[in-house]
């Protein structure tokens, strides 16, 4: 598990949905910005790189969810980075409900990158990071 | 095609994130939306269905990211309804870019319900829905 | 009434939180997709503005929460353009649900635009829209 | 400055927009966040007083805009309450960007209580946190 990076939030009652749970699309969120947090930590900062036009484009997700988060529920989303072929990589992601470690979502997340003339291009600092 | 619903959204400037283009989970919410206005015309009442305690949960998605959407962009979100188990239906969803038909999102969405006790449970009225 | 931009809405129900209405935060997403919408009657483009440097940036929202708006509601938002000062302009807005035309959110906004280098900078056709 | 209740967050990317800066409307969702993480001290639970029938209603929000945060930016949110009415309470809440204290957001909001026939009441563990 050494090389699994993980950050830990806390569910904020607007991300909730009438059914008292959190809603399924937030689930994305959370797992978008355990990837942002995570980049930097690769060398990757993903500001800069959308400003210097290099950007980064999922391309598939594939979501299961196992179980609800609710109000008050703290939880760790982590990030395994999956280096998928020469112009693709990717991550598998999880998120655990802090409390009993319980398996809420497990997500696998396909991505490239793009240059400012929307072709695939995967810069030297993600080549390598993925390597 | 004639089996197929369909709703017409217009992109709404704070979905786009800092890249310039609507966020990727913000899909998954117009992926919802249109769910949830196609559930009627089955015979299902969302907010009714949560309020008697019969919970519709989404088990899986699948999300393909064609193409990204961009601030003033009109777009039509589909739902093909599908059974996939005595327990389990679905939707085949794509999102088309209005002005040229050009495909941005294709989802495949596994759900099924749950009662009040957490057990799988598909009521009449969805049985019959996606017979 | 013949100056007052109207846009018509839909809730969707991920925009409600677990006591069942719309969150407030979102009404603030109403309106402001509604100015977005209004700006290019007036000759201004929200996107283009941004890309070019001129950021608008508002300062102060007032919001009074008159009634809640519920999954299935239509409603409109309202964009009545005000000008406050030299380099101050606004709008008042309300949000309506259109069955009845209740009352749901009034508001008044204070809006200014700022240039690359973060000073106060009315551009011509902001000036001359809200004259 | 013993009374004022501080939640720290940081600014998650899917929460800035195409101008780069968080989207207004987070705002709100940051200062909503940290009210619900300041109830329970006062001795109140939102999700437990929603279930109960307490709906707690934000009646009015006034936010004034001062700086913005962008990628990267760790905050924190505050709370003091206030006293208003017999029927009203409220909270003077600000944001401060955490690195330079920066006054980011100032807001002032005011809240009632009603019960499920949407009369104003306040439990008497409201009146008290309030007193």
């Amino acid at each position: 598990m050494s090389d699994v990076f993980h950050i830990e939030l806390k569910v904020r009652d607007y991300e909730c949905d009438m059914q008292g749970v959190v809603n399924n699309a937030n689930y994305q969120h959370y797992l978008e910005h355990a990837r942002h947090e995570y980049l930097p930590l690769l060398g990757l900062d993903f500001a800069r790189l959308t400003a210097e036009g290099v950007i980064l484009v999922v391309k598939r997700i594939e979501l299961d969810y196992h179980f609800p988060l609710r109000s008050g529920d703290s939880f760790t989303v982590s990030c395994r980075p999956e280096r998928i072929s020469p112009l693709r990589f990717g991550f598998h992601q999880q998120i655990h409900r802090l409390a009993d470690n319980k398996l809420i979502v497990d997500a696998r997340v396909v991505a490239t990158a793009i240059n400012r003339q929307g072709r695939p291009f995967l810069p030297p600092e993600i080549d390598k990071a993925f390597a």
